[in-house]
């Protein structure tokens, strides 16, 4: 039986699975992101993975039947060309031809939140649904969108980038040079300055306690953990981040009108803490009943861009017997 | 030959056309919109308007193919329900439903700004386009986005509500009810309420002699025609006017990626004056070169929405012999 290899590279690791024609999961693998290395020997690291993940689980080299990529940056879907990933030094790299010149199968590559959205939609919270927008509240904010059961490309295929955004005319400086952007309110760096703030105001707040004293060290789990204690500056903090998440959410389903709405990443690990006043607020900034969608935290966490990732690999066809 | 009829309900005034199956405009005719009478009424009325045409431009009865129908609000494609048009004092009426039992032809509907994008995309400035965004700058903001050549409707036909992205924390008070929505900074109302605060400045401003020495006169053609001659106050007016306008559209670009965006509706019959300065400004607030796009203003002016009509009433499909 075929298989066909799902590889997301992140900041931090690559992740790698390889899924059967039956859409299970055979194996996975996690490695280091090497930082700032020649793209030559990232190409060689994720080589590496693929042959050992088809040791391992049996599979001839033969019944490899595609390869797809997660890219954590712009990226050309029809060309297979990564326009710029910072973390990587790469600008305008073909790796699609790079691993297809190895393995002689075919490669796509995607954003990695557009196949995180994909994901989800065939094997996790989206599962049944065709007009999703996936949002993901990690150290920066990612988001993918679903229109009709395709991922919404736009014409160079840079479509979805949420995160610029703005919400706030002359708001918070961004990363991108712009003001008010909604990433710079709705990550989890955004909910860390909040806590931080707050917690000069609440001296007594229990996350200065959780942070031994030094609110350099609050952290997400702690926000959380004070929510579910009741603590005011965790529980202002978020409250606070409620608030921009709907106003960016109800731009959103402005514009797009989706049957629901999923949020992962970091932040979604808040649960119903965060989605349950996230639900009033943004039912409270709609016009009509009919915009109403469902919101949700996404099912497959760090599984959903690689399993995306295998997903567009068998709608962009695989390698067929010549 | 057979032709369809293209309807477009608005606020003043309902504009009529007959199509061929070739494409051409058979004939127009504009009737006043009846203010606040029962829907019978206006079916009865848009009878009267399709029969007279057929008339005058000899088609037989049994050569109308098929309706479409433009709708000034919220409108439920599927169903052929317009959820709500507050000037019409309509509620969830199916309008469609009524005037197929009047000429036993398929009839459809879609909210007017989305027919106008299909309109300008088959017959106007979007010509050989397959991902627009159309703005329309009139009282208000009315937007079409078409997606890989199809209309973007989500997941209840009520996407592309543009006009309430909020664009500024805690900004103008909208007609929705919320503070900062894109609408209540940029259409045509907008436009002259900046002139008006502009003119307490500049006193001695062209546009106060335009309107007789009443700021309350001062009307967009004044600030058109202000611009073009140097007025202080009307260039400042054009400038806020861009400012703003260009936060929502790279909004609409960060999410949507398109290929072109076409202005209509009043305000962009300022053209050039317009235009220059809104390109450069949104140019400025791109990240990434890929996300360029033209802009454009559209062609067909109050012809887009008819035709738009038409082109949907064929791409729906149309009454065979049967």
């Amino acid at each position: 039986m075929g298989c066909v290899a799902g590889i997301d590279i992140g900041g931090t690791n690559i992740k790698c699975i390889m899924m059967s024609e039956a859409d299970e999961v055979l194996i996975q693998k996690t490695v280091d992101t090497p930082y700032r290395r020649p793209v030559s020997e990232v190409v060689d690291l994720i080589e590496e993975v693929i042959c050992r993940m088809l040791k391992e689980c049996g599979q001839r080299h033969e019944e490899l039947l595609g390869i797809g990529l997660g890219i954590p940056g712009p990226t050309n879907f029809k060309t297979g060309i990564a326009y710029a990933v910072p973390f990587l030094g790469w600008n305008n790299v073909n790796i699609c031809e790079m691993l297809e010149e190895r393995f002689h199968v075919p490669v796509s590559c995607d954003n990695d939140a557009n196949l995180n959205a994909l994901g989800e939609m065939y094997f996790g919270a989206g599962k049944g649904r065709r007009n999703i927008i996936l949002l993901t509240l990690g150290t920066g904010l990612g988001c993918g969108i679903i229109v009709d059961g395709r991922i919404l490309r736009g014409a160079n295929n840079v479509a979805a980038e949420a995160g610029h955004m703005v919400i706030e005319g002359d708001g918070e400086l961004c990363a991108c040079g712009k003001r008010g952007c909604f990433e710079s309110y709705c990550s989890a760096t955004a909910l860390v300055r909040y806590a931080k703030g707050f917690v000069r105001q609440y001296q007594d707040s229990a996350l200065l306690r959780y942070a031994g004293g030094e609110a350099e060290k609050i952290d997400g789990k702690m926000i959380y953990r004070g929510c579910l204690e009741g603590d005011e500056a965790s529980l202002k903090t978020r409250d606070i981040f409620v608030e921009k998440l709907s106003v960016g959410l109800v731009n959103m389903i402005n514009l797009l009108n989706p049957e629901c709405i999923i949020l992962s990443g970091g932040v979604s690990g808040m649960g119903d803490m965060l989605l349950g006043p996230l639900k009033k607020s943004v039912e409270n900034l709609l016009m009509h009943k009919v915009q109403e969608c469902d919101m949700i935290i996404g099912k497959l966490y760090t599984m959903a861009g690689v399993m995306g990732a295998c997903r567009m690999v068998k709608e962009n066809g695989i390698k067929r017997e010549s």
